[in-house]
């Protein structure tokens, strides 16, 4: 009953027979072997255009090296309030940016609000030195607390910061978890909605390490490669990813392992919500549910073999919580088997 | 017949059996599993004493890293004219360290010349801020151009390091093929010699994507700690990285893939040698051969199906080079055979 | 009536004068003449102990440099959400030290609330890499809109600060201002309440270009000597910082010069409370007025010769705004006079 | 009799009454007042064509943001092995640009050997991402070691830089001295040669503290005004910049203090060319001559009064040094009266 992360999961047996079965023979090293090759078609075969593919080593560097793509001396970025890339990248996207600014915008349940975003790019006058300027606007889709930008959300997001003449870029750690979940395309959810640059992410997903940066302005790809390479993201082996990325996208095994973890998660949250001693925060819509639990239950359920972690509070969220309570984050993946939810159900059953 | 590079080989059949084995189960994220735990011990005992280890994604982010770790405003950083970390890693340990700066000290065959490091960090002024001040000397183990230092020259490069307060980082992109040439010990090598802080690689050893910061100094590992993930350079599912460690370390596999590579650069230097067509530039001491062939003849090798490359003339080397000649490097690895060794000397032998 | 900003006046006549006497002769470049020597001397008096004093360009590098001197990777430095080092320094501050954070903290009126301050600092666990790590805490003295830290005030946040193991920096651009509405000396407002480290600014009280770091913590003096050189902070030709400062500590010319600024803004206060047409927006404490009139009355004014802002509502600020008013700064100097403030009062009365 | 260098003057008489003249009064701070507007205009008459011109507090600052403005990640910036932005700014530019590299490049006497140049660029294969890539060629005028280069010298270096798409930029710190030297006009020393942005220094000539940037690249004007700001360089009194510079073109006051200056050091040249005790080292082209002396000599003249420094040997320079001699460096200014010329040429003469 490992409710911890996506990331405490290894890698799905698929990928790890991928990687075994490209481990022998000699290719071409730094992104140009054959099997490279290969894997860039498949992504753009994927988004139905071509794009620049980039693999990089973690979320945070496909992040941090999206940012810099679009880097500004003075830049700005719009992030939401409570983004992976402001709260757990330990400052990498300022960093790489050599000092560029994440700006929190408020919005409920980890989405930004549009019309706070609108409001904060609003208030830089573009020909001002001293406060700066806007540079970039970023979205997570799945968000860091399992909730999903719908398609018109995304064009609604995308509108503003096209009228702010600003890049979008979507922090896609948990791509494929939204992307079943809304039974849509990459290609919908992504360019066609005026997304510029996407951190697309393999790991939490079934993989080992595979991300990759999926670059739709195409001018800027040129640039990216050395920004990558100065970044020490240019890994010499780099068939070592696209074996994974194979595996991945074969015969659409990311979008099976992301249902599994979105049914899987729903599963849970059904359960939750039968429970006496816990309730759902709010509704799950991709991997992750929250709950409030009493501090003591919650105790007794991880005594009893349940990992799972407490939560902040997040921005939005009006519910109530109990002085004896806490809120709980549950984390499912490829990984998480119908049998531990339901152990975990037999728990808070009782 | 593939010379061309060790990282131009996949990963060896136990290294990818390691990571199957691994790839299932729950484990703790960022570095802190019973895996990693278990691969940092075993790096203390075959360092023979507690050393801090930090699992990186590329060697150049060990290098930069390890550099940073000393990072000073104004410092300067010692290294052979012609080493990595100034030829081939686009900047990335100025940028890492916000610009700091390499300086290039000659001497022949890839290695320092102590006598002109002495020189060359003598000319700084400690109270002089104008021209910056010296931050750490650097040097490659084995070098770029298959070349030892032996452990005399470490500890003579060490004193002067030291007299002028200076750290000694090693970059070990290869380090296990000098460790079995110079038939010693990692401690031997390393800290007993004085240095402080080693890009420890396994990558172009048999690996996928398996490099280690080896910190000495226990004293900065906690600030190494932020350094690494603000680099990104801290892999979430970094189990994936242990059980290659794991394997790599399993029953001295290590060394073993590395006497491999050595002998087998060995035979084929020996071919060269008794070769009318090839000469060899200077005695290989790793896995890598420098040799000088007629250009036509590089040419019909090639096309007959042996890859290998071109490479400039490194300082202090004083052969002759004709007008249709040039200077061409071959790297072998654990995946060379002699049987393709072989086929490459008949081709040469004519 | 010029109302816009205390950096729109030139330099005092003594500051002029003080000038022109040292321009003939050779001296020491770059810090190290006798005038800057005397200078420095100058500091440790008025400090009442040593201090090392650093001339920088503007007030934007003596805090960007102070922040510096404390840098740390993954460093997030606390301020009041609406301090110049977060609204109007086009990021130096981040720019400075490589990608550290600036973290808004509420507070009314341009003062950091030390309770929001306390909460702030203590989410970050000193030992998780992803959310990085408080770095320092700033304050302004004066503040933006005009208001003052007591000396209680200062000591609170101060502890605050010493409890997580935090520096304090205190952004003096309005220093002596705050100093003499006060009733003060420089030890007690600064070292003797815990500040390790002060911008100190002479600019915006009658100088041409005076700003100094004065570093309380001497074991960071000569780091930050580099740190200034290699941000191209050090002037040669810094005898023209040192005499102004000569002129400006000569017969306690800025307090002087101070007073008259405060002086002229209570005289303009205490107009604008007599006015129909304009009400203060809360007590101005330095010399800095803010007030709320009606638009179409703050513009006949303006055509009537009077120059100053409209500001933003400051966080805390709880007046009454109406639809057709607008929140406006007056600013004084030592260069305002009580003549033209009460024309300025005329203009107001009817 | 200090020849110690030309920033040991203070300011020359009309630059301290100009300061005085312009202390009164209220003016638009950081750049945007009338007197800026005035000087700008200035320069755009004095370079015959429209130019952007930034004031920026040092000559480090000038030359930093200069290549900052043409910046590139894995960028690579070609000086003359001995210029100063290489020897003595502490690694402003390498800071200033985020890591970027500067690549010293041989020639003789301070001056860029074309030849090398283009090789050194020409190594630099603009596709491959690990060496970096060229961004930015530097020189000097005059150089640092008195020395300078003709119009068709910067025509030369320019076509170079322009082959490989490189912008040309020009340390003009004591441009002044080179303009006079060589009887030609600022811009066909510029901008008619090539040269894309410039140094352009007055605080060498006679100025306390007058930098300014003037860039020829139109485009680029926007975007400095940004880095110029972030890096904390933007005055706010940028009047005291103003006040200077309009008194230092005034009636060519400029030209007059620097053809001043370098008639002073051809007379000091001559006295040393007749000298039994010393011999000129190079024939001084500016502002800066070389003698070699021996030791004991120069000591004896240093005691008598005379001011001047020791020097290394430049790269190029093939003169005999015996064991107990030395280079000495004597620079002149506005400030060096024939007097103190002539009574150093006694001392030298015995």
């Amino acid at each position: 009953m490992n409710f911890a992360s996506d990331n405490w999961a290894g890698a799905h047996p698929s990928i790890a027979a991928g990687l075994s079965a490209h481990a022998g023979g000699f290719s071409t090293a730094y992104g140009d072997g054959a099997l490279d090759q290969a894997v860039y078609q498949s992504f753009n075969e994927i988004f139905e255009r071509e794009v620049a593919v980039f693999f990089v080593a973690t979320g945070t560097a496909a992040n941090s090296l999206s940012l810099t793509a679009y880097n500004k001396s003075g830049g700005i970025s719009f992030c939401q309030r409570e983004s992976h890339v402001i709260e757990d990248e330990c400052g990498a996207p300022e960093y790489f940016t050599g000092g560029s600014r994440l700006y929190p915008v408020d919005g409920a349940l980890g989405k930004i609000d549009p019309n706070n975003l609108d409001r904060a790019v609003g208030r830089f006058a573009p020909e001002i030195v001293h406060s700066g300027r806007p540079m970039a606007v970023s979205i997570t889709q799945s968000t860091e607390v399992g909730t999903i930008y719908t398609l018109n959300e995304i064009a609604r997001i995308s509108a503003i910061a096209k009228h702010h003449k600003l890049p979008l870029h979507m922090d896609g750690a948990r791509f494929a978890n939204a992307l079943v979940a809304l039974e849509t395309t990459p290609a919908e959810m992504t360019w066609k909605r005026g997304v510029d640059i996407l951190s697309f992410g393999g790991t939490k997903n079934g993989c080992w390490c595979a991300e990759a940066i999926v670059l739709f302005d195409l001018d800027r790809a040129r640039e990216l490669a050395f920004l990558r390479k100065r970044a020490a993201q240019l890994f010499s082996k780099s068939r070592f990813v696209a074996a994974q990325f194979e595996a991945y996208f074969k015969d659409d095994l990311w979008l099976e392992t992301a249902r599994h973890a979105n049914v899987t998660a729903a599963r849970l949250a059904a359960l939750i919500e039968n429970s006496p001693s816990a309730r759902l925060a709010w509704l799950p819509q991709a991997n992750e549910v929250f709950a409030v639990m009493k501090k003591a239950e919650a105790e007794r359920v991880q005594l009893a073999g349940a990992a799972f972690y407490d939560w902040h509070k997040p921005h939005g969220f009006d519910g109530h919580i109990g002085e004896d309570e806490a809120l709980y984050r549950f984390v499912t993946s490829f990984a998480t088997t119908a049998e531990e939810v339901d152990r975990f159900g037999q728990l808070v059953a009782g």
